[in-house]
């Protein structure tokens, strides 16, 4: 029998509460936290309880689901100095605000974020008990759209992965950083489902050790046999002929294919390049923003110093260091063999094969 | 006045023993570890304690001193089933050996060892304690060659350094790496006192955060303004043409000068290519090794995975995770735009001019 693909659960709604996997806590204790209302999806989110473009465009829109939730029940609710009855429109409208600022660069949150509003949009006159139904349920259908765009990437995906590959991979586009099966670990998922021999090469990831954290734990948990390296070894292993795939996730891409994912992405497909490495991006079409030309449309968030500086509560460096902390960084179009959508591959990806791809 | 070159003292004899700036402690604590004898000096050196291609073959020379003492007031002092009479010849035999197999990579440390060695043969029939004299003012010898070549590797190679640059360094190839001025920080440092605007960004250099810990405590001590960030955050800033050269040291250098230098390095110099970024690795002319005639016969230290599982006691893995942990890399000469040495700068190395300027 298949193993269940949801082994790992980040996002968990019930109906009446959103539970996220407290990732900051992986892997020592497998905890949730449970959020009554979309002030605390978005502190999750801001402070990466859940992380990762597809895992927090699904709680955002759980978050809009809250906030929905809330105005029907008591109408005016956190709403102040406002004069418009419509206390549920402009719920939303807040809402929306609050979560999309929580993390700049990955486009899904403002993309589910998005489609809950345009349903809020169709229902207009309805019943306020009948449209938060509507948004609930439309809610579910991006979660479960994410879990089935991931299962029909991993399929794309693993057709481009030969038996005995070693693949890298950096940070985590595993079932922690979408609704629960994975981008580049779903198609590594989907390889060794197979019955392929498949090794991972996992980067440890800093400064947030996704890769030490995350991605080691989930490959372990399904036996996938994986070697964790620190982030700067990767040209060392791509050198010695030891990899052969890079593979790795996106929070946003650009319609040219630029392609914004953790720090550290530009690093590897440049060192792909120079070894004849391919690179992969696995992604969910969710992912791509059409209404950025280029990468250099694209904002980069710059996070805490405290994540460079300090690690749980230990100082790494003398105090009053100066610290750079991009979270991601913009690899070129130019630099990618290929994007693996839920919809296909696309090689040498242009802006016409993605446009085409994404009709 | 010029400030003291010397103000960071990582290593100091004092005719009697050798002190060590414990540099697993920085930049929490200046705290130094007192060797009496050479197996503590090896231990050292194992340890990391002290570390950095030059300044532990300096430690190494004086550890032969300590381990000629011993035999000179002791003989036959820790030789087991020896029955040669000189004891003086086995010791030192011995003592190589030991600090030798410390650290497999860095040639300086056999170097050194090989220079006390070769004035030992020099002195046959000579006096125990004169030959003792004889070997600790080589030993001296070797530590202010070692400072004056890094102010000549400075003068050099600030040359190379327009005003107003910013310079990206990896691990520390400063005064802690040395026995007190720098090679690749030695250039930063004489280009400083020039009065150039020089700003530097320094990689974090996982697993060991040389970088975080040592680079960025020499830096601000001497005023100079410094960047910290992830090893993989370096690609994002040279892409934004933020970096106007990278400059690193080196540990071993092969006859056709590729060069082996902290994990990280080559990934520095494939990026550094791609974004046509000069490429600077300064070294004392100690640490090219002419019986190597390419990369492919450095020999690179695996190092234990706690390094990078664990910080401190704090586990950042699931338990049980396979890990690998090279300590160094292999730069291709033909990525590096120009070696700095006490004796000049090589511009597009190749065997024929290192051979020259060796010479």
């Amino acid at each position: 029998m298949e193993k269940d693909p949801l082994e790992v659960r980040p996002i968990i709604w019930d109906g009446s509460v959103l539970s996220l996997l407290d990732q900051r806590l992986l892997p020592a204790q497998e905890m949730y936290v449970v959020c009554f209302n979309e002030t605390e999806v978005a502190k999750c989110i801001k402070d990466m309880v859940v992380r990762g473009a597809p895992a927090i465009g699904v709680a955002a829109a759980y978050g809009m689901v809250l906030a929905a939730r809330s105005q029907v029940f008591f109408p005016g609710r956190q709403i102040e100095g406002e004069n418009s009855p419509d206390y549920l429109a402009e719920g939303l409208r807040l809402a929306a605000e609050m979560l999309i600022e929580t993390r700049p660069t990955a486009v899904n949150l403002a993309w589910a974020v998005q489609r809950i509003l345009d349903k809020f949009e169709t229902m207009t006159g309805a019943e306020p008990v009948q449209i938060l139904k509507e948004l609930m349920l439309e809610a579910d259908k991006i979660y479960l759209e994410d879990i089935a765009a991931n299962e029909q990437i991993g399929k794309w995906g693993a057709e481009l992965i030969p038996d005995g590959s070693t693949i890298l991979t950096h940070c985590n586009a595993g079932a922690l950083a979408t609704a629960g099966y994975g981008t580049a670990l779903g198609v590594i998922r989907s390889a060794y489902a197979q019955g392929k021999n498949i090794r991972v090469f996992a980067d440890e990831t800093r400064p947030y050790l996704q890769g030490a954290r995350l991605t080691a734990w989930e490959l372990q948990k399904e036996g996938i046999p994986v070697t964790l390296i620190v982030d700067s070894a990767a040209g060392y292993y791509m050198h010695k002929k030891m990899i052969h795939a890079v593979l790795v996730g996106a929070d946003r891409v650009a319609a040219n294919g630029d392609t914004a994912n953790k720090i550290g992405t530009y690093m590897l497909a440049v060192l792909a390049k120079e070894n004849n490495i391919p690179f992969y991006v696995a992604l969910p079409l969710s992912t791509f923003d059409f209404s950025l030309e280029s990468g250099k449309d694209i904002i980069v968030e710059e996070r805490d110093p405290g994540e460079i500086t300090h690690l749980k509560d230990i100082p790494l460096t003398p105090p009053g260091i100066n610290v750079g902390n991009p979270a991601f960084d913009i690899t070129p179009a130019s630099l990618i063999t290929a994007f693996i959508t839920e919809n296909g591959v696309i090689h040498n990806p242009d802006r016409e094969k993605i446009l085409a791809l994404n009709r």
